[in-house]
């Protein structure tokens, strides 16, 4: 697409474009759209945009986007303070806070041990989760990492570490995607999933 | 879903998902994009869409949106300016420009007849088109609206007058889409490309 006939209309497009998924369609789309709404939508949305950019922290203890020193989570009376979940990105927090499976807090490493890219174990918020461990407030881990080979050898060195300070360890259980056929699983979660296999009680 | 731990996230959700097509999910993502990338980037975005939204005019000559009093089209020495393409909207305008298809000047009527609606000539940009017919200039329309009721309605209207002007008219062919199933088109549609059959040359 060549673009309009406006560079105004352009520019924006172009802008709105860098969006992960938004292509040039999408991005004319959204354009018009603001173009057809009062000016003040415009600034309403620049606002909390620019609000959210410029305002935001990472929570003091656990790495967690946060709005203050201390996140949401992390604050929340409700929240079993002698768990904690340790995931790679804030972005792990939302999903698994959607699950509404998990009552206990987080540590978010922002990001995984990789030799290859250099980042070792110092370079993440791997030495700020044992000094957190060692307050002696956790007693059970949930290592949430993916399951790649950086992502395995993070939860290994953690794991072995953790274990060491007493903390009982548990790691997301690996097998078939829920709603999945089963013939497009691939063999090697297949093969987890048997080897996993959880006993049906009547 | 019930949103993240941050209210400051949570906003620019709200806000990011109102845009036509994007659900609360890719509005997320679109958050989780501008946290990770420099402060710099959102100051760009939001510069581009206020300057679009506060800078943007209307054509004085077609009311298609323009940067300045005449639009990029209608200064354009490249298009022939015996002929108008009369539309709807504004969005019909780059896709009938994006078709390459179309080199002359257009017509934005902003809106179509719709007695229901309470929409008259008087309106929408059809006096406007009527003044600049009378200029002389124009030698050929072609009207470029949807086959509905409205734009039906607005076509007669529209094509009667202009022939009486002295302009030769002309319409939108209708038919079955390029590369669509014949077998999904609607009756109406498959019949109208039946009677306007086109008759292959060798």
């Amino acid at each position: 697409m060549s673009g309009t006939s406006s560079n105004l209309i352009n520019k924006a497009v172009e802008q709105l474009s860098r969006f992960p998924g938004i292509g040039q369609k999408s991005a004319l789309r959204m354009a018009l759209f603001l173009l057809k709404r009062p000016e003040g939508d415009t600034l309403e949305l620049n606002n909390a945009l620019q609000k959210m950019r410029s305002q935001i922290k990472f929570c003091n203890q656990c790495y967690n986007l946060s709005d203050s020193e201390l996140c949401n989570v992390c604050i929340s009376p409700s929240k079993d303070s002698s768990m904690v979940c340790i995931v790679k990105d804030f972005q792990d927090v939302i999903a698994i806070e959607n699950t509404g499976q998990y009552h206990g807090l987080f540590h978010v490493l922002g990001g995984v041990i990789s030799p290859v890219d250099g980042v070792g174990p110092s370079d993440i918020k791997i030495p700020e989760l044992f000094n957190r461990i060692k307050l002696g407030e956790i007693k059970e881990a949930v290592i949430a990492l993916s399951s790649t080979l950086e992502g395995d050898t993070t939860e290994y060195y953690i794991a072995k570490k953790l274990r060491e300070l007493g903390v009982q360890v548990s790691t997301l259980s690996k097998g078939i995607s829920v709603g999945g056929e089963l013939e497009f699983a691939d063999e090697i979660t297949l093969a987890r999933s048997i080897k996993n296999r959880v006993t049906i009680d009547d």
